[in-house]
């Protein structure tokens, strides 16, 4: 079967959605029908971002302008809170990855208690299946709706998983010291992000009250059979792209590297580095790729691990296109095995 | 004398309110006695710039509670038209630096072909000096309102003005190539001046239209007695700080590198480096320094001209001082003699 | 025919090597067959080039011990004047992109004058065609031995060689200030290229004396049927990749501009912005694109052409690949339309 | 008094030796008198630094040729080991300032075991005070021979030090997650700190095993009165400037703010941020100051520390001339206090 698949991006005017563009203009079975961007419809990509002017792409429109028949699936890349409610008048029949915050949580208190409201779309908020690929390919492949993860939240969660569920690490005493490109901020003008705040410095921000918290909380509690709670610390890096987390935990640091070797020894994009050796964030640079690493501390039973991905390909449109792929039956890496830009 | 001034420096939120606390901050005869931000009114300088915390400043207010009587010199760094307002009901006989573009221009009507409304306080227009230093001195000591360049107006006309004086130059052939850091772009948030958008690139903007051209026009005319009309093309560097201007110009390379030279061997900030040599902006960075180079073309007539300076520094707010000094009969260098911040 | 070609780079251990292994990486019908570094040899690619450690590709060796039975081809990515002495004792049979200085001149002379030392391989000079792809396609197409361009060199030429073609534009007063990031330096340690040294500035380097001279005076007398000499002043970005050529021209705009949109109408990876648009570096980093844009000046008769391209892969190894495609038989844009990495 | 003390700079080639001269230039009380630069030699610092070549300054020369009456004290930044076998060479009156690793550690054994070598000066060693001003303040005031921190080691001993001393924290559950901008590494070139090689990436380095751990061992005992060992990672930031510690320890809160608080309550170069705010690498550029913070996880006795510093002012030559200023009877913040630059 070699047939094309009419897609549609939803919120197409922010960094995730011309990185799914970015993608998907190589992908071999998958056809932009539609894009959306509410605030600029009526413009090309082309004006709204000129790295992709030679592309032929429709032009972007109104959500309410989408004539869905022949779509088979929608990113959907708008803020969080607006999602639950457009996704709510959405057809039914239509398959939808999500990249932003509303449907990660299943637990809606949780999500009221994190997100500062009550969530308004509970019956969707149930059936969302979590997007973190290798460890949910097959409820997502069965999927009609996939929440993609916090992209802080993958990067942590491919160091620590894997651990959890093999009992090879304490459960109390994790702490996640994590930095982060600036383009996870998004395209919106805030003074924060302007160049002048940005480059040639580093520094801690949201500190232990980041909402990416409440997904470790979430998968790490089902991982390790029990409540874990962990400290996260994220920063601001002086870079557009790449998150590093580097976790520290108790154990035997061989025991952790083999943890993780075995758990991702089949994943096409899962790189586990050899025991001792540290990554890199400018190594995974726009591709999905995850490198991971494992060197024990000085003192005994105590290790650190890392672990480095892009946090708009593999931290979030990559994954999703990972995740659309399963759902549509296609190869699971298709589009999606160019090698990193370095330098 | 060692008495004290005390200035106010109004519109102290943007980044040349922030230097010119930076360097009034060890200046031994000033006092800064009042700030305002009328959008940030009743805030501390140190919530609002975090790296001046360790000052002691008085808290911003409003322009209308500063109480004036005891203030010497003000500093107005507000946006331009803004600025016209502002300053026609501030008490008569205050000194007044002013860092916006309001008061740069001599003739109403290119003033409004630039700006695109009329000039609504034509007195102050007409009794404003133009504050490039090096060429105005006089006037400025003189001076109650002196008008501050423009930061790329005065990168281009430092390499030029002392050309077209001596006469060693083709007035109908100069070609300004300019390369400019995002911190002229001020802190309000916008778009294209955020880290993602700025980082790892380099593009023209303005493309012969920059409003710098006014200035361009109206200080080589007077330089040169004649008209003239240079190509200005501006373009955005990856960096914060720092303006290099490329001028092509023709004429004999040593005559241009005598004519520099000798127009600049009493001038405290000026640094005409050896013939054949180019200065880089990461050489004057931080510091109210000038470096400039003449290297001649490899075909004969045609020569290089390079400028380079901090556009925060000497481009606007060490500017200012500089010239604040010489308003309040102050040495001109006052403050202003440490050496730029490499690497 | 699907069949796949075996091919051997030599000098991996470089950026061009590494952007050769990248965009080969995704190609369907070539196959990196081996691989050279004589100073790494021993060594896989992955410990020199971490962002490419997923990949498998033979280990690097030395040039003496590739085995050319099979190999179709050979990129050749060498240090200048090593080139030659290695590209001689190479099988005669064998395709060969050569991506150094050693055979882009075709008069002896001028290579000896530019280049210090006479040239070792004359009948290679003579017998290589160069490599610019939009102007050279089908000498290329049947050629055994193509020389890349200069990076610079094919930015400039990019935006004048249709003009001078058309003769559209003054032949005698052409400028060419241009911008370029530090890749183009290659990976070799030196001073000036320490992030200290090169973040954060922006300077001149190698004014009016720069190789790539040597390239504009070749290809633009040809094109123009005359001699032509421009003036061109390249500076350093605080930037990786990039390029963006500002060329200062005498004609009028609209013609320049169609003369560019004519002559790139049908061209794969040439795109020609709509009159008064100015292209960025940022727009095309990692693809093989270059965007072109013409911008009138304020002065009758004087126009501003740019040109944008990134130097690693349109550049060189982009470049360098479409070449091969074209002389093995393979689609020209095979591998290299991924879309360029934003942010 | 207000006499003037004649300096030497040994091995003033490199980013710390420009440092000190960009310090001393407005030093109202010191004159440098010789700079020493062994494979430089006879070029002017201009040369070498173009950012200092407005100064006037005495010509860089060996050693073996500096006459040393008339010099009060002498600021040495040579790599490891050569330090120590040039100081045991320099007149026994002088006052000397190192900037090296030489003298830090106390314990020859240690010395021996982190450097790898026995070290050659044992009475110098054993004579050295350690640099830490604010807590070897009267140490460093009657001492001939000070031993600057390691930079990393002293950001990370201003956030702990009052805590040990104080009991307000667990001694066995330390960990320092450090990030470093470039400069620290130095002006030789190395691959590894190229533009191209650390732009736009982050990577932990030298993990678990750095030698300023044998700094941290040394003091922390010393201030907890037992035997501290701390789990220390550090990065590399993409940046030129500055340090950022983010220290997770086990205690209360408010409790080890307030030690902090009044540690550095009359301290002229500590600031202390308000409970529960972090600080940044880029509000410290180019200063003398150390901003720390305090912020409590959300699990209870788990509290995190922040210390900022710029490595090449405060981490290595302002600490220096800090010293210097007490060694030589001057006010200790002389020369010291300009505000840092932002942006």
């Amino acid at each position: 079967m070699s047939g094309i698949h009419d897609i549609a991006i939803l919120g197409a005017s922010g960094y995730t959605g011309a990185e799914l563009v970015r993608l998907i203009a190589t992908h071999p079975r998958l056809r932009i029908a539609a894009m959306t961007a509410d605030r600029k419809a009526g413009q090309t990509m082309g004006e709204v971002f000129p790295h992709l002017r030679h592309l032929e792409l429709p032009r972007l429109g109104t959500i309410a302008a989408v004539d869905w028949a022949g779509i088979d699936l929608a990113f959907c890349a708008l803020p969080h809170a607006t999602t639950q409610e457009v996704v709510a008048k959405l057809p039914r029949d239509l398959k939808i990855v999500d990249l932003s915050a509303d449907f990660r949580l299943r637990d809606p208190a949780v999500y009221e208690h994190w997100y500062g409201h009550p969530h308004l779309a509970l019956d969707l908020q149930a059936e969302a299946v979590y997007g973190l690929t290798e460890f949910y390919r097959d409820e997502i492949r069965a999927a009609r709706l996939v929440a993609g993860t916090g992209c802080n939240a993958a990067t942590g969660m491919y160091g620590l998983l894997p651990l959890l569920r093999a009992g090879v690490i304490e459960t109390d005493d994790i702490i996640i010291d994590l930095a982060t490109g600036v383009s996870g901020a998004g395209r919106s003008p805030k003074e924060g992000m302007l160049h002048s705040e940005v480059s040639e410095g580093y520094a801690a921000y949201n500190v232990a009250r980041h909402r990416h918290l409440a997904e470790f909380d979430q998968e790490f509690a089902k991982a390790a059979g029990r409540k874990v709670e962990v400290t996260f610390v994220p920063h601001l890096l002086p870079q557009n792209r790449g998150i590093l987390a580097t976790i520290y935990v108790r154990g035997e640091g061989e025991a952790i590297h083999r943890a993780l070797a075995e758990a991702y020894a089949n994943e096409p994009f899962m790189v586990v580095l050899p025991f001792g050796e540290a990554p890199a964030t400018r190594h995974v640079r726009g591709s999905n790729l995850v490198h991971l690493g494992v060197i024990p501390d000085r003192r005994p039973g105590r290790v650190m691990v890392f672990s480095a991905l892009d946090n708009l390909t593999k931290g979030s449109s990559g994954q999703a296109l990972q995740n659309a792929n399963l759902m549509l039956g296609l190869p699971e890496t298709m589009g999606l095995l160019a090698a990193p830009l370095f330098p």
